[in-house]
């Protein structure tokens, strides 16, 4: 059996290996376009900050082999010609039409065909952009660029266009470094895989570290002789010593279009479960590949080097005749800046809410370890649910603790369909170094169940921002202890502490609406029981407390 | 509505506050024989080493009330009397009988009770048992003895009786305090819910730091002139200006038993899924109680803070008429020491046999992040699968990286009865700095479907220890690098780097049998798939490589 696999980064290596595993008979080819084979593209943003010192350790094995041809030749018996670019795949007659680097054209013959062409950065086609270090972030070269260039220059401004996972991966790198960075954005926030508000505690802690972010507005161009000055918006200008170009990426398609396999909706190869194209000896695996989304069904496209590494196991066993399949991606992500860890997983509020479901939402911004433990750093989950099934749809964390681990249990969770009722019963190791004694995700899911089950009625802080700004007559009730209130109030609320409320109730207005909220809203939804108990007509509770309130506050 | 809770440490509190939410007309009141309310049991050990500072930091909120009877009664509308002790239930009158600590006796009526009574921990009638400075570590009283006796030793002997979690957890502070610290445990291992393999990892790693691990033999005595100065066993004696019990706890049940509930085959409170014991109106909650195993369906013992949490919830809520159910516990468990972290969830590999699974084991020892990340550490992880459903049974990691997050994905996935298939497949979130592209437990349950799709044949280092006893004639064949060889070789045998394997068969002899294996054993495992493919008869792979090579090792 003869396998071709175009492309020698992350999908088709797998593949390739798990080929030879499975059929040590199987004549197996890669061709790489680029130099390098095999390497880790999501640690190149650690190999500009130093944290990963040398180039070779991002394509070695965790014992230290260089993944170079030697090493698949020797260790793996899979033929590699890196520089060599596959050109045309003439389907009809098994092969393969390809060029290497010097001009040298040559045909091979397949009876498996692997598509492992990647991705490609978008790059706008803006005034300027062909100007001297405004640089994409995809390959090694890439970054080898951008190090040189950080090296040369002293005190520099950093523009990064686009507030996708790459750009804020580097931000802290460039931080680090002595630059003053800028991120752009054209949407009204960054992060697009996290729901608003979740991204705005990232910005916000961006900007307290020294990073400026710019968002609603688009780059409108580039400016600078031979090499950039400065970065035209449609709010004004910023000085740009070099520019990083984070605005996502697409499919590398053009080897599928060419000889006529059929494109997803998302604009990525159209893929069965076995990886299958819709040609039967053609897979298609890794970024260039379309994805289904497990909790919608649906087609999506979410490249990541995890998927990458399961769908080249699953074409590979496809090829060699061993039923697997591939159930789909969550869109689960994470990524650290500076202290900071941002994650996700399943549907997003707004995907839940397009997907058509109805939604119910809950905040449990809290401690990610045993409160008293001095290692404890909070962090803030969101769970997304359908109130009609109660099943978990998506959850997102932002904060200083450990959002990962909670996530990577929602991730589960959502796969099996799982209920809020079930996840907040779930059994998950406990000791105070590790975790709360009712895990934060456990929390989270009990949020959602008060809430699902009508003993809380939440409001959001953009809704209670809005009845102030309307001049709605009710009365914003904190109940935290005043040693909270003096360091941070906000306006127009009222405090009274929850352990007074029972003995304080005729100063409030039994007829007016009442907002009730803590740091975290556990002793706001009490305070509101409390009322509701006592007679008072409209209560709610503010979701997430102060610790999910964007907007100032005031030093008492 | 009349709710009497007896015991006010965890699940009874728990309890009250929940049943005050749903239902603020109830009268509730807890009755605590000790002093303390609310307070984080789980932490004392964190207490003793200073790592929490002060005493009140156990037994206070998130944003530091303490959780005292004046606490209780204002903010949750809960009576408390503390240092009283409930002593007799009278069933038929609905009332319980409690005397106070100056010896004032009292009764109170009650429409559902709830039983909170903890657990006791085990001590030992052995000769000198009453010496001083013999401590358990049950309650805040047990660590204010240890710190202060601490603070008075200078150059000190301290032998922890029992391998359990809480003398685990204790051993690094007393370390840390320049103590010399001795284990001894009656068992042929420590940690008992770890499989012995995976404890033997813990055993070495203390010895590694300074702690002596005693196991297989027991304490016969202790010896002292009003203070204990030494500890007998069946193999000699140790030294010990202190000396503290870690044999593990016993459920608290005198008072059900008193009253004629009926007791579990654990010895602790039988109860249903709503918490309700034999009788409809007493409900029995956190440490008192029996569990159940969601895995087998079987009555078990495992009392953990985390469950008395979720366990109180569901007495409250079936107290005030929400429908709810707990669903049982998966003895998922975490702990830290030193550097190290161990955790478990599921069945242990001999309770699984015991449970009449046919039992399939994987080992995946590997870094818990991207390999090139520096901040990267080793864990080993153990997965147990029944071969016939290939679900998930149980899971075991152990090691210097992150392993709570990998059992608490475990946890959820054997939760949810998935199979290692489904395992491998999960969307789990991926960047380097928090996993390897391929998560841990991803890895570990691909090398388990290897395993049970026979393309790969393992056997244990413990096994191919018994050849070399045994005298069979194999070739023990380490496909690793040179460079590796040479840090750490077991004796007698072959090196041959993998990428030179192919080139060298003839150096090895086709109708002996041969073992491979390599660090962790992934190119052991491409090893025994070249050598099987190229004729030989054989060939095995050593489970887990050398990282799970117990025995000696040398340095060429």
């Amino acid at each position: 059996m003869k396998v071709v696999i175009v492309g020698g980064v992350a999908a088709g290596p797998k593949a390739a290996s798990r080929i030879i595993r499975m059929d040590p008979d199987a004549d197996v080819t890669i061709f790489e376009k680029g130099e390098f084979l095999s390497y880790a593209g999501c640690g190149l943003p650690y190999y500009i900050s130093g944290v990963v010192s040398e180039q070779k350790e991002l394509m070695a094995t965790p014992v230290g082999a260089i993944r170079d041809s030697v090493f698949f030749q020797n260790v793996k018996n899979v033929e590699v010609h890196n520089r060599t670019t596959v050109t045309e795949v003439d389907r009809e007659n098994h092969r393969a039409k390809y060029v290497t680097e010097d001009g040298t054209e040559g045909y091979i013959d397949y009876d498996k065909l692997v598509l492992a062409t990647g991705a490609n950065n978008i790059k706008p086609r803006l005034p300027g952009i062909e100007l001297g270090n405004i640089f994409s972030l995809k390959g090694v070269e890439d970054a080898e660029s951008i190090r040189e260039q950080l090296s040369e220059l002293s005190a520099r401004d950093v523009v990064i266009v686009g507030g996708g996972l790459i750009g804020i991966e580097v931000t802290e790198a460039l931080v680090d470094m002595g630059c003053r960075v800028t991120i752009i954005e054209l949407l009204p926030q960054i992060l697009p895989m996290l729901d608003p508000e979740m991204a705005g505690l990232v910005e916000r802690y961006l900007e307290a570290n020294g990073v400026k972010v710019v968002t609603g507005y688009g780059v409108t161009g580039f400016n600078g002789d031979g090499v950039v000055e400065s970065v035209s918006t449609s709010n004004g200008t910023y000085n740009a010593e070099m520019v990083i170009l984070s605005i996502g990426v697409r499919p590398s398609v053009e080897l599928a279009t060419g000889c006529g396999l059929e494109i997803g909706t998302t604009g990525a190869i159209k893929i069965d479960e076995h990886m299958r194209t819709s040609d039967p000896d053609i897979f298609a695996v890794g970024d260039c590949a379309e994805k289904v989304n497990i909790v919608t069904g649906k087609p999506c496209y979410v490249p990541m080097g995890s998927t990458a590494n399961k769908e080249g196991r699953v074409a590979a066993n496809s090829i060699c005749g061993i039923d697997d399949t591939f159930p789909g991606v969550l869109g689960s992500t994470v990524c650290k800046v500076f202290d900071f860890t941002l994650a996700r997983t399943g549907l997003g509020e707004k995907e839940a809410k397009d997907a058509g479901y109805d939604v119910m939402t809950a905040y449990a911004p809290a401690p990610d370890k045993a409160h008293f433990m001095p290692t404890a750093k909070p962090i803030a989950i969101k769970l997304i649910a359908d109130k009609k099934t109660r099943k978990l749809l998506g959850a997102q964390a932002v904060g200083e603790g450990v959002a990962d681990k909670r996530m990577d249990v929602a991730a589960v969770a959502i796969n099996c369909g799982m209920t809020v009722d079930q996840v907040a019963q779930l059994d998950l190791t406990y000791a105070p170094p590790f975790a709360p004694a009712v895990d934060n995700i456990l929390t989270a899911a009990n949020v959602l169940r008060n809430k699902l089950d009508g003993h809380m009625t939440g409001i959001m802080p953009d809704e209670v921002k809005k009845m102030f700004d309307d001049g709605v007559d009710f009365q914003f009730l904190d109940v935290r202890s005043p040693d909270e209130v003096k360091q941070a109030k906000i306006e127009g609320s009222i405090n009274i502490p929850l352990g007074k409320l029972r003995t304080s109730l005729d100063t409030l207005d039994k007829n007016k609406p009442v907002v009730a909220y803590c740091k975290i809203s556990l002793r706001g939804y009490e305070a509101a029981l409390i009322l509701k108990h006592a007679g008072f007509k409209d209560v709610v509770v503010m979701d997430g407390g102060q610790f999910m309130w964007p907007y100032k506050t005031v030093k008492v």
